[in-house]
C-alpha cells in the first residue's frame, strides 16, 4: 500500500494526498476503524512533507471520512459499502429512449460525419479562425467586469439575461432599423438554444409545418424534425428564395412559421437582396405566416451596401422572431445568443428558458458585454473581415480555376456552395477525396427533401491559403475524373 | 440635428459617433444620397476630436452605410425602409403557445412569488452568500487557463463537455465510491439542464410516471409536469423517504423512474441515513425502477460521517443517473452541472444536448476546472462550511426559541423546513409577515399533491445573523397570534 502515489506538479500537495487517501478508502484498501499511519510515517512513505500530511488528515476529518482519538491517531470513520450489498442490475437504456431522443442521435452530424485526421485539409468547418482572436482584450473585458461586480456575476442571474447586455443589444438592433416598440429580448445559450426554445413553445396547427429555404441550416432541419414539424423547402435563386414557388406553397396549406436566413445563407452563402426581402415580407404578411429570422453572420459583410434584416422590415408588426448570435463572427466558445421578438412572446420564452437551464452563463454574458462596450468588437471585426475577405476571394478564385461546377454561390461569409451536374454524387466524391486527405461537407444534409446529392459546402475560415488551393485542386481534379468516367460508362 | 449626442466616459469616442450616426440613418433623419457634414464640421458640432469623426466615418463606410466620393465627402448609401413598406400585422402570440410553454409560465415561481423589496428580511433564497466568494482565485483560474489555451477556449467545444473537467469530475465521483465501469459523463448548463435533458429523452410507459419524495424540489416538480409525467410523492420521515409507503406505491403501478435527493433534501433539509439508502436501493432494484439522483449540496456536510451517494450503492449496476452541480456551494453564475450515468445513455443525451445548445460555455467549464485543479474548492468549502454552519445553528436556535412548530427539520445545508399544525396556513402567515417586512417560501409549492399548506422553508444563507433573529422572531410571533386567533374562533 501507498506505493502507487504519484505527485503532479502544480496542484496543492495536501489535496493530492487527501484525494489519494480518499480513493484508498473508497476502494476498500482502508477499512472502517483502521488506524491511519502517523503523519510522520506517511510523509516518509509518500515522499511529501509532514505538513502536507497534517493538512490532508484535517481535510479527511472535515469530510467525515476519519475521526481523531487524542493521543492515538486518525481512524477511518466511513467506508463505501462494496457493490455486493445491492445486487447490481443493468437496464437497456437505449430501449428506454423516446422518439425525439433517437432522432437527435440519428440526425447528429458530429456522430456520423467524416472526421478530420491529422494532416487532412478540412473544409467542413465554418467556425472562426481562432488565431484571429484578440485574447488580451477578452482578458481585459473579464477583469474589467469582475472589478465592477464580480460577486454579482458569480451568483444567480436572471432567466431573461444580463441586463447591461440586453440593453446594449436592444440598441444594437435598433440601429439595424428594428422598431423596438412592443418588443423584448431573451438571452440564450447561443443561436441553437434560441431556435430550440422557440420551436418547443410554438403550438402546432394540426401537424406542425414550417417553410424554409432549400437547402438550409442542418441544425435547423434537425430541430424541426425533433420537434415534429413538417418541413417545406423552397428552392433558392441567386438573390434569395424563389418567390413564385413560395407563393405556390403558401396557397397549398397553412404554415406555423417560416424560417429564413437572409444573410450569408447557410449553406449557399447567398445574401437575399433588399428588394427580395421586401417582397418576401409582403408575401408572408399577406398569408399571415410569422418569421423566424436567423441573423447568421450578417455582421460579416465584405462589400456592398447595408441590408436591413427582416425584423426591421416588419416595422411595428410583431411577426418576426429574430435570432442573433456573434458565435460565427466572434467567439463560439462563449455561448451567447439572443431572441428579439414580441414582448408577450418573450415573456413566455423566458419561463421556458428558466425551466430548462435557469439562465445563460453570466460570465459569458458579462464578458461579451464588456468586450462590446470597450469597443473591441469593431476593431476585431475589421481585422476578421479583412482576413476572411482575402480567404473568400482566394477560395472563389480556386473554385473557378479547378472545380467543374454548374453553379457556385456565396457572396461572402465563411463558406461557398458548389452545385455539380446531377450525375455527380458528392458523397462518392468525398470518399475519393478523403483518401487523398481532403474533406468537405456533402450538400445533401442541408436539403429538406433528401436531394442535393450533387452539391457540397466548402468552409474556408480555418484553412490556410496554401491548403485552400491544394485542397480545391484535389477536389476539382477528382470531380473531373469522376465525371469523365461516368460519361464513359454511358 | 446633432444636438442630442451624449458622450459616455469609458467607451471609444469614434464608436459612439458611429453608433449615433447609424441611429440617425436608421430613424430616417439622414436619407439616402445625403451628404454627411465634413469631419471638421461634425467634430465641432459634437464636441469631439476630428480624428474620432474620421474613424467613425471609416467605420460607417466599412459597414456599407456610406460611400465616399473623392473630394466631395461621405454620402448615405443605405437607409432602412420605413415601416409603411410592409403593412405591419400583429399576431396574438400567447394564443400560439403550446401546453408545455403555458405550463412553464404557470409554474414559474419567479413570476408568481412575493418579491423582496429593499429592507425586507428574505428567507426565500437558498443561493450562496456572494460575500464569501473568493474572487481573486476565480480571476487567477481564468487567467491561468487562458494562458494555457485561450484560443481553444473561445472556439467551439464538444457537446459532451470540456475534457479536462470531465476527467476531473469522473475521478471526483470515483472517490465518492462510484464504480465508473461502463459509465460516462455529460456536462450540462447546471443541474436544471441535466434534469431537463434526461426527462426529455426518457420514453414513457403509457402515461409517464415518476416517484419522488414529498415534498420535493420545486423545479423538479415543474419539469416533471412540463414533460408530462404523473408524479407520485412519498412522504418523508426524519431519516428519509418512508420505505413502507414507497413499497405500497411500487406495488400499485409501474414507474419510469424515481427522483431522489438523498442529501440536504430540498426543502426539508433531511439527509437520508446510510442504512435507509441501502434499503431504498435494494427496494428500487427489486422493482426495477431506475433512479435520478440529485446530488444537491452533498458537499455541504457540517458534521457527521461521510455518506455514499446512491450512485455508489448501485455498484456495477447502471440504474442510477447522478446529477451533480456545485452551484449552491460554489458559484451559481457559472452554469455547470454534470450527468454521470450509463455510457450508452450518455451517448444519447450527448446528442440531445447538441441539438439544444451545442455545448455548455467552455469558459465556465474551463474556469471551474482550473479553480478545482488549483485546490481552491477545498479552501473555499472550508470557509463556506464554517460560515454556513454557524448560520445554520443560529437559525435552528432561533426557530426553536420563537416558532411554534410541530416539526422542524434540516440537518445542515442552507435551509430549514418548518411544519406547523395543519390549521395554520403559511400563505396567510406569509402575507401577515410580509406586511412586517419578512418573507419566506410557503411550503405548498414543494408538494406533489397540492398539500403542505402548513409548511414553510427558511433559507438563511444570505441573511445576516441579526436579521435571522429578527425575522424569525417576527414569523414566530405572527404564527403564535394566528394560531391563538384560530383557536378563539372555534
Amino acid at each position: 500500500m501507498f506505493d502507487d502515489f504519484k505527485l503532479v506538479e502544480d496542484r496543492p500537495v495536501y489535496i493530492q494526498v487527501k484525494d489519494y487517501m480518499k480513493w484508498l478508502i473508497t476502494k476498500g484498501a482502508l477499512q472502517v476503524g483502521e488506524r491511519l499511519p502517523s503523519t510522520r510515517e506517511l510523509g516518509l512513505l509518500l515522499g511529501v512533507s509532514r505538513n502536507s500530511i497534517i493538512a490532508a488528515y484535517e481535510a479527511l476529518e472535515e469530510e467525515g471520512l476519519t475521526y481523531v482519538i487524542q493521543g492515538k491517531g486518525s481512524f477511518i470513520a466511513a467506508s463505501v459499502p462494496t457493490s455486493n450489498t445491492v445486487s447490481p442490475w443493468q437496464l437497456d437504456w437505449k430501449s428506454r429512449m423516446n422518439e425525439q431522443a433517437c432522432l437527435a442521435v440519428e440526425l447528429d452530424r458530429m456522430k456520423h460525419g467524416i472526421r478530420a485526421t491529422k494532416g487532412t485539409i478540412s473544409f467542413t468547418s465554418i467556425a472562426p479562425d481562432e488565431t484571429l482572436f484578440d485574447l488580451d482584450n477578452v482578458k481585459r473585458a473579464f477583469l474589467d467586469r469582475m472589478a465592477v461586480e464580480g460577486n454579482i456575476l458569480l451568483n444567480y442571474g436572471y432567466a431573461k439575461g444580463y441586463k447591461p447586455l440586453i440593453d446594449y443589444l436592444l440598441k444594437y438592433m435598433e440601429r439595424k432599423g428594428v422598431d423596438l416598440q412592443g418588443k423584448d429580448m431573451l438571452i440564450t445559450s447561443g443561436f441553437t438554444e434560441g431556435l430550440d426554445i422557440v420551436l418547443s413553445a410554438i403550438r402546432k396547427k394540426k401537424h406542425g409545418s414550417v417553410l424554409c429555404e432549400n437547402p438550409t441550416h442542418q441544425t435547423a432541419i434537425k430541430n424541426f424534425k425533433i420537434h415534429g414539424f413538417d418541413i417545406t423547402g423552397i428552392p433558392m435563386e441567386h438573390d434569395g428564395i424563389d418567390l413564385g414557388k413560395l407563393e405556390q406553397a403558401l396557397l397549398e396549406r397553412p404554415y406555423d412559421c417560416a424560417y429564413l436566413i437572409p444573410s450569408y445563407h447557410n449553406p449557399t452563402g447567398i445574401v437575399t437582396s433588399a428588394e427580395k426581402r421586401l417582397t418576401l415580407m409582403q408575401l408572408l404578411s399577406r398569408y399571415r405566416v410569422p418569421v423566424i429570422e436567423d441573423g447568421f453572420n450578417e455582421e460579416l459583410r465584405y462589400s456592398g451596401s447595408h441590408v436591413a434584416p427582416l425584423a426591421a422590415l416588419a416595422g411595428q408588426g410583431n411577426s418576426v422572431i429574430y435570432l442573433g448570435s456573434f458565435s460565427k463572427v466572434l467567439f463560439p466558445g462563449i455561448r451567447v445568443g439572443w431572441v428579439l421578438a414580441d414582448r408577450e412572446l418573450i415573456d413566455v420564452l423566458e419561463s421556458v428558458k428558466r425551466a430548462r437551464s435557469i439562465h445563460t452563463s453570466t460570465l459569458d454574458q458579462s464578458l461579451l458585454y464588456q468586450y462590446l462596450y470597450n469597443g473591441n468588437f469593431e476593431k476585431y471585426l475589421k481585422k476578421a473581415r479583412a482576413e476572411y475577405k482575402r480567404k473568400y476571394e482566394w477560395t472563389k478564385e480556386c473554385c473557378e480555376k479547378y472545380i467543374p461546377f454548374q453553379r457556385l454561390s456565396g457572396s461572402g461569409g465563411l463558406h461557398l456552395f458548389v452545385e455539380f451536374t446531377p450525375e455527380l454524387d458528392t458523397r462518392e466524391l468525398l470518399e475519393a477525396c478523403s483518401r487523398q486527405g481532403v474533406i468537405f461537407t456533402p450538400g445533401d444534409m442541408f436539403y429538406t427533401n433528401g436531394k442535393g446529392w450533387h452539391t457540397m459546402r466548402i468552409g474556408f475560415s480555418r484553412v490556410s491559403e496554401e491548403d485552400i488551393e491544394n485542397g480545391i485542386r484535389i477536389i476539382g481534379e477528382t470531380a473531373v475524373n469522376m465525371i469523365a468516367k461516368g460519361r464513359e460508362r454511358k
